[in-house]
Formats: structure tokens, sequence, C-alpha cells
């Protein structure tokens, strides 16, 4: 009773499994290309509730922060996220495959890094600064690479406005893993409960409000 | 924590169930002949999601291989993979039935003695032998026997594309099963742990990435 | 390891679970009437993939045969079987509800007294005499009553194909029940792993291979 942070572990982890529920819905009424986007949005929140669920576990059965669970999905559910900026694309026109492979190398160096410095097989300072450039790496891509142009060019005003609010939650709401790692580990500490809460509710934002952006855009685009 | 093995079983399982949800959707969304393979692909993943959360527990509970159990998934889902090869043929042109049951038969002969040889019920060399010998059947076929023939004269561009990667996952990503039998038979051992992840690494080719193939000759032919 | 029984109710369960999605999937993609049928190849293996399971955990922590539970699937699947004879006939050409009204008093007076017979409630030779008659009954339907000639006046090429391969099955692949039961109760006992084991691949014939031989006249007089 009275554990905030367990509670919230429980709360995300029923909006992902009811988002899920939603995302495959919305496909299967929407049909055509868009259903392909809509599903890829319900796996994201499908794996993120079964490791919130896993994770809730851990938090309250034993304290700890389940970090090494939180990149196992970050591992799965972030590749998913860069497909999208593809998919939205590839529902109107037609894109090149190399959009995607570039986000997922700069996902692989944003997260690989990033864990062996949390887990403590490379110096923290050296593991963030790499997972940084990694992120870098992604923001570049979608606001001044080959996606953006195309977004610029050939996209409809719905797909425009939707590439634009993902654009800015990978900028915005990415921000707080960083600045949880280095609250974390090199600004002396932080507490475990704050940050698992925090955490936790940028994941609304950077997978339940995400998919539904895309959502807006195939809603529009449909009807 | 910092169990990679489990981890690792962790992670593909999620991967299977997230693969069984895709390849789902999708064959709801394509219909026709197409839906078939994909609800194919789909059991695959499907089956192998639920052993891998078994085969988790199996290790993370007693630290040993669940050897057994991996060959119970091999029984079910490389019969079903086999089906697959004649599935994307029938998908677009008629084809007989005996290009399946060849399959299958070399699956039998390649599986069977080499469990017996894990399990101890026959020679580890022969059963390796033999285990090698339906192995080479299956190549036989799908390089040069009846299959690879119709590939070549009647399939669409996305089908022959699709079967080529198709056949190179048999050669390729399906030698890393006998070289670990080889190794941890034959050639004085190896470390389970790193066979455990290399097995569970290998499936995200041969059961997820397998699958995606067929999706790719589906999703070109339907659109 | 090495409880070959126990792999064997493992493996059924996984490969009805399979066939349950197969089964729902394809009568999605085909629509009609064939639907029909189809869903209720899918209720008949999901019923017995969830028995499998439990019948599964019985066998693997007491080392007891599961017989009451076997009861209990066959009370739920078998009457579902005998619906198919009615419903591939329904589904091209108007057939009289009779056809299944009979087969299910086949299915009671076959399946009551030989529970009855093994559970102690009635003689053993009674019960499987009585039992006997109502197989008997069933295979004169099936063979030479209403729905025998309905099939052979009215149905496709594809529905008599599959109307043979079910009536063949409902003789070979259901014997192996009352020669279990025979050598169980009446020749003076049997190995009940052994017994388990015939049942359970006799299973993948009776409920997986039946639900196939329908699908194919479905996809045969769909495409
Ligand atoms: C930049 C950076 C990081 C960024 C992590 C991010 C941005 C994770 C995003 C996860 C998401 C969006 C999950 C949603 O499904 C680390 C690895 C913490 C540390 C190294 C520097
Ligand atoms: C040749 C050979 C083997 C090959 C096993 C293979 C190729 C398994 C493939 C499994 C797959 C592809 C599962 C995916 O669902 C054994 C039995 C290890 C030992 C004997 C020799
Ligand atoms: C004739 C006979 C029997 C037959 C049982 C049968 C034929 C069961 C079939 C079950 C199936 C087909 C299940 C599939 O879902 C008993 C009751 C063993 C004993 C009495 C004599």
């Amino acid at each position: 009773s009275g554990d905030f942070v367990g509670y919230s572990f429980w709360l995300i982890s029923m909006a992902l499994a009811a988002s899920t529920i939603f995302f495959l819905m919305e496909a299967l009424r929407m049909g055509g290309k868009w259903a392909t986007s809509l599903t890829v949005s319900a796996l994201v929140t499908f794996i993120a509730a079964f490791h919130y669920m896993y994770m809730r576990e851990v938090w309250v059965s034993t304290g700890a922060s389940p970090t090494d669970f939180r990149y196992i999905d970050w591992l799965l559910t972030v590749p998913l996220l860069m497909i999208e900026f593809y998919l939205i694309l590839a529902a109107i026109t037609k894109v090149s495959g190399g959009i995607f492979w570039r986000l997922l190398i700069g996902t692989l160096v944003m997260l690989v890094p990033g864990y062996m410095g949390e887990a403590g097989y490379l110096n923290v300072t050296v593991g963030f600064v790499i997972g940084m450039l990694g992120w870098f790496y992604i923001l570049y891509e979608i606001f001044a690479g080959e996606a953006s142009k195309v977004a610029a060019a050939e996209a409809t005003a719905a797909v425009q406005k939707s590439y634009g609010l993902m654009k800015w939650t990978v900028t915005i709401g990415w921000a707080i893993y960083p600045i949880g790692y280095f609250l974390g580990y090199l600004a002396g500490g932080t507490d475990q409960g704050t940050l698992n809460i925090v955490y936790n509710l940028a994941d609304v934002l950077n997978k339940i409000a995400f998919g539904l952006f895309i959502w807006y855009a195939a809603n529009e685009d449909t009807s």
C-alpha cells in the first residue's frame, strides 16, 4: 500500500495492454498499407506491456530498479519505433529501406554502450558519450536526412503533422532517459523510486502517444 | 542480474510473440492464398515463443540446457518451415504435394537421429552423420529439385527473391545447429551458455527473418 | 529429462494450439459457409489443447493416467466432430438436421457406458460392449446412412474426397481407443505410459488431420 512506484508500473502496463488492443482493432478496421504501421505500434505496446508487468514484479519483490529488463525492452521497441518513420512514408510513397537501416544503426550505437555503462562493462562516462552520439545521429536523420526530405516533399498534410509530432517526441520525450542516466551516474546519484516513476510516465508519451500520432495520420488519410 | 543466457531466452520469446501478432495481422490484411503462408509463419513463431518461455524457465531455474524442448520445438517448426517452400509456390502456380513430403522426410532423417545421438540412444557420431545426410537431402531438394525448378520457371520476381533468401537461410542459418552439435559432442565440448545464446540468436534468422522473407514476397505481390 | 509420455502431451498440446490458430485464420480468410466448418475444427483443437496441457500436468506431477479428463474432452470434442459431417454437406447443399442428432446419440451411447466401465460404475465388459454398439451405429450412419447418400449424390469432388477421409478416420483412427480399453481392462492390463503415447498420437490424426481434411475441401471449393 502506498507504493506509488509499483502503482506506476501497474498503471502503465494496463495502459500499454489496452493500447495494444486499440491499435490492432484500428489496423483491422483501416486495412491497406496503414494497417502495417498500426500493427507495429501494437507490437511496441504489446512488448512493453509484457515487460512492464515483469518489471513491476521485480520492483515489488526486490525494490531494485529493473534496469536490465528496461534495456531488453528498448532493444526490441526502439527499432520498431524507428521502422515507423519508414512505414508512414512507405504508406504514401516509394521510399528506400536505407532510412530504416541508418536509424537502426543509430539505435544500437545509442543503446549498447548505454547498457554497458550502466552494467559496469564500460566506463559510465564513455558509455554515456557514445550513446549520446547515437541519439544525435538519429535526430540528424529525422530532422535533416532522407526521411525528413521525403516527408517535406511528398507527404500529405496529415502525415506531415504526424511526422512532426514523432520527430519532436524523439527529441523531447527521449531526452528523459539520458537525463536520468546523467543524474544517476554522473551527477552524484538520484532517488531510484522517482527515476522509475519518471521513466514510466515517459513511456506514455514515447510508446502510447507516439502510436496515437501515427493513428492520427492513418485515420485522416483513410477516411 | 547479468544472466545473458537467460536474457537471450527472454528477448527471443518476446520477439517471437510480437512476430506472431505481426504475421497474423498481415495475413488478415492481405487475404487470398498469401494469407496461408503468413499464417504458417505465425504458427512457427507462436510455437517457438511458447517453447522459449518454457526453455527460459528451465535455464533460469536449473542452469541446464533445455535440449529436449529444443528438439520438440524443431519437430513441430521445421516441418512448418518446409511447408512454406510449398506454399509460396502454391500461392502463384500449381505445384505437386510431393515437394512437401520429400522435405518432410529429409526433416525427420535430420532430426530423429540427431536427437537420439544427443540423448544417448545412438552413437553420437552415427547420429550426426545420418542427420547431416537428411539436411543435405533438404538442400538438394531446394537447390536442384522440383521446387527449385518451379521457382526458376514460374515464380514472380518477388517470389524468386524470397525463395532465394529462404534457400540460403536453410544453408547458412541452419548450419549453426550441426556446428553446435559437432563442437559439443565431437570436438571435446563447448560452453553451454555460449551455445544457447548462439542457438537463440540463430532463431531470429531461422524463424523470424525467414517469415519476413515470405512477408516481403506477399507484400510485393499483393500491392 | 527422458519422460517421453510427458513430452508427447506437451507436443500434442502445442500442435493443437497451433492448429487452432490455423483453422481460425483460414475461416476468416475463406468466409461463407465453409468458415463455420473450419471454426468448428478450431473449437475441437482448442478444447483439446487446453485438456492436453492439463493432462500433461496430471501426468508429470502424479504419473497417473488422466482418464477422467480424456472423457471430458471426448464428451465435448466428439459431438463437434460429428457436427462436421453435417456442416461439410450443409456448405454445399440442403441437408436435414437429423444427420447430426443421430450421430450425437451414437456418440453418447459410445462414451457414457465406456466411461462408466472404466470408472467402475458398470461392469467393464458391459460398458465395452454397449460402447462398441454406439461406435458401430456411427459407422453405419456415415457409411450407409443419410449422410453417405447425400455425399455420394450431391457433393463436389473435393467434398467427396474429404468425406471419405473423414469416414475412414472414424473407422481406423478411432479404433485405437477401444483397442486401448480392451488391452487395459479385458486382456490383462497394459503399460500406462505406452497407452498414453498411443492415445496422444492418435489425436494428431483424429483431431488435427481430421480438421485438415475439411480444410482441404474448403480450400479447393473456394479457390
Ligand atoms: C542517449 C542515451 C541513452 C538514451 C536512451 C533512450 C533514448 C531510450 C529510449 C527508449 C524508448 C523511446 C523506448 C520506447 O519504446 C541511454 C541509453 C539512456 C544512455 C546513453 C545515452
Ligand atoms: C544437420 C544436423 C542437425 C541439424 C539441425 C537443424 C538444421 C535444426 C534446425 C532447426 C530450425 C531451423 C528451427 C527453426 O525453427 C542436428 C539435429 C543438430 C544434429 C545432426 C546433424
Ligand atoms: C468404442 C469404444 C470406445 C471408443 C471411444 C472413442 C472412439 C473415442 C474417440 C475420441 C475422439 C475421436 C476424440 C477426438 O477428438 C471407448 C469409450 C474407449 C470404450 C468403449 C468402446
